[in-house]
């Protein structure tokens, strides 16, 4: 039969900035999202998922200022013409959930949430358009004490997660601070000096990059790059700069000591007052259930770039044993954070709603994790029942179910390959261990193994290649009712 | 400050067919997705994740026929004017990674995955436009083996979701035997009868709800409903419609009798004797590995709505204990399955790649698990610490800390409110215990707890207000150190 206008095939690719993953990296995603519901179970936190999308007003932000609002979101035009967004973080659907079931919300309302968020932006190494984060936050919280759980449960996730002490770091920082500094060089702290303030931030984010010079420029007049692009700075006066510089560079001490400085620097005014006792309460609370400076430590260079915090901000890092020429841990690089934000909720509601709150992004932490080599998973490859009789298919199905029964993965080759590609396809799949048996072996009830560890090992040790050829893998033949026993004994 | 264009307040409202999904049915979820992937896992299979969007063609079925195909599907253009499809099932994407990564992959590649995926379909009570599915796949496998297994896997899961004998089955059925039944009454296999052949699916597929007749009349010339409106008839041979009519309405007796009858009906048509043998086969199987007719039956009047599957097909359903007239279990619902399709990997290499899979409606399955009360999660709520000294707040946290090592959920009261506010909270998150410490116990060393499940007990027992108004909720002031085991041995 002629086939007439047969569509071209399509080319098996994936959109950019989107990417597969598979084996062993799901399986450690999966054990730290778990041990992080743990944490934030314990602390008696409520599982909630809000859908993927959003109405494209209600995610805020990126509000849409033009016909097709795709800067930084992915969004699409519903049947009846409003605006959909995919979110992109999990905090704005947290906020329209909160204001859409106010009153029936028992307030605090403490949630955590894991799930895919969405940012249409370049990809680049590392970079993807699609990615997962996992969050807690509490909603309905005046206080610092709710600041400090916070900081306690992402030291505590942290742990779960297999860290030891020495190898991640909360560092702690509170917006107020900042604003006591503005508020002692007289920089507005209204939506005046909004702008002003935001351009302080950014600049003090890049103290890492540019080192203090740099950043005395970006909060004075500006600053030309090695490629001649010109950055406007914030304009403070030469003692505000000062002033900046002298809060950001303070050492990263204990926390007792930190808080003395600041008091010096900023007690007297009302931000900053405000600032050192949240600091301290966090400290009290912190020491209380045995954080020390080495788990949680306050550092005044912590920027977080979201616009919407109001308060105590913080980030969680993972570091090495390792460290750098002033004797500070390597940073292996941050995988979260959050902090206080006491206006978004009021976003729909008008009234303010104080909520503090938790993000790590769940692929940054996991590749942390495995730069630390600290990427464990329990879970081992299959025994492969090899099928060379299929007369005997239901006894091999029967092997793999005594197997499983006791905990085994086993699983009986289901492909058309015969014992040769059977055998390439077990190691391929890094398997140890493949069963074999034929009718006469079924006659006498025996079976053979192989253990494929012990082949490759052997031809590691082995040089010579005609010792090699001379040598088997390791395989035993023995009675099937040991099995099992035979093969947990051995299982590596 | 006068603030200007300050712009209206968003709504907080969700897009049409998108749910929020809170408390012990993510709990329930989690749980029953982690005994799919311990089955999944037992069996040899590997996690796999693939992203939320594909290229549209890539996706195959719904291809972009208009300048904006957003026909059963979400879609956008993406930057570079390509149109990108939110995933409708996992099958398909599966496709495509299969393809893409075919000289990498080890073959049989087995995986299972669990995901959202979005259907741009009219939402209605029950039917979101976002839910999740679970799979599992074994591509490259091109016998009936690997199709047994995904049954055995399906009945598996149920009883690994808590469910027993009788509560679940698997109704088995296989394309071929249809394609004998029209064989033998010499309907074309050729793609020139797929459309007849769809509408006989079809028509077989309303046997529930329109019985024989209504079927009989789809199988013949057509059919017109109550409302008037006209469905066109598959157009079979008065004889070929009696033949399809017996073959579906083979009764649902143990696996045996229905292959001998079937084997009288088809089994000298080449696709029937095809299709007979490879049942025989999943029969022996099964047999073997201990799943009865009870769990696993043939059953011809399985149709499966999607056309791409090629062999056995079959569907997974929960059943209560309740019997209708006919002394058949009633049916809770279809909760997934699944099938053999071996031409969805061809779209893009244009080579056959046989494959067989499995999946089930995440939500479908918990809501059958529901009205069978099957619904179970171990979780129970935390223990409230009151916190109405706040110079005692370390302590609290101090207290909760120590039930959290003992594995018991503790919540220190973070909000605002007094004690009566934070009874009321403890209240309305159903918590049984509150725990109660101020200063003269701190100093003494003492808690008081009280247990609000005794208090509502007491309170649904004693009838008179005027008794009620005289007993107070159980209470109990014990020293500090019993908190622990105090706790854990009256949790309910």
């Amino acid at each position: 039969m002629a086939r007439k206008n047969r569509p071209q095939r399509p080319k098996a690719r994936r959109p950019r900035g989107f990417d597969d993953m598979s084996g062993q990296v799901l399986r450690a995603e999966r054990q730290l999202i778990d041990a992080a519901f743990s944490v934030y179970e314990a602390h008696g936190f409520e599982p909630l998922r809000t859908p993927a999308f959003e109405y494209a007003d209600a995610l805020g932000k990126f509000l849409p200022d033009e016909d097709r609002p795709n800067t930084g979101v992915f969004a699409l035009r519903d049947d009846d013409e409003q605006w959909l967004s995919l979110r992109y973080d999990l905090t704005a659907p947290l906020a329209r959930f909160v204001a859409e079931n106010f009153n029936d919300l028992v307030i605090p309302y403490r949630r955590y949430q894991v799930g895919s968020v969405y940012r249409n932006e370049k990809p680049g190494p590392g970079r993807f358009r699609q990615f997962m984060q996992c969050d807690a936050d509490s909603v309905g919280v005046p206080g610092a004490v709710a600041d400090a759980e916070m900081i306690m449960m992402a030291a505590e996730i942290m742990e779960a997660a297999g860290l030891e002490t020495g190898q991640y770091a909360v560092r702690v920082n509170n917006r107020k601070l900042l604003d006591g500094i503005l508020e002692r060089s007289e920089i507005p702290l209204t939506d005046d000096g909004l702008e002003q303030r935001l351009r302080v931030l950014r600049a003090i984010d890049k103290l890492d990059r540019l080192g203090p010079n740099g950043v005395e420029a970006l909060l004075g007049s500006g600053r030309k790059d090695e490629s001649g692009d010109y950055t406007e700075g914030a304009g403070l006066a030469p003692d505000a700069i000062q002033a900046v510089l002298e809060f950001t560079a303070l050492p990263d001490r204990d926390r007792t000591t930190t808080l003395s400085t600041l008091d010096r620097l900023i007690g007297q005014t009302y931000r900053g007052r405000e600032g050192c006792d949240e600091l301290n309460e966090i400290d009290r609370l912190l020491t209380a259930t045995g954080f020390g400076p080495t788990q949680v430590s306050f550092d005044t260079s912590v920027v977080r770039g979201l616009g919407y915090y109001t308060g105590p901000v913080f980030e969680a890092e993972l570091r090495t044993d390792i460290c750098d020429k002033k004797g500070n841990p390597v940073r292996v690089g941050s995988i979260g954070g959050g902090g206080r934000y006491d206006d978004l909720v009021s976003r729909f509601r008008g009234q303010t709603v104080p909520a503090t709150g938790f993000s790590f992004g769940v692929s940054r932490f996991l590749s942390a994790l495995e730069r630390l080599h600290a990427l464990k998973t329990k879970v081992l490859p299959p025994v492969l029942i090899c099928t060379f009789d299929r007369g005997l298919m239901p006894e091999y199905f029967q092997l793999a179910d005594r197997l499983r029964e006791s905990g085994i993965r086993a699983e009986v080759y289901v492909g058309s390959g015969n014992v040769t590609r059977q055998m390439k396809y077990a190691d391929r799949r890094n398997m140890q261990f493949v069963v074999l048996m034929g009718s006469d072996e079924h006659k006498v009830g025996t079976v053979t193994i192989k253990d494929l560890y012990c082949g490759a090992e052997m031809a590691r040790v082995i040089q010579s290649n005609e010792e090699w050829k001379s040598t088997r893998p390791a395989q035993e033949t023995i009675p099937q009712a040991r099995l099992v026993n035979y093969i947990r004994d051995r299982l590596l």
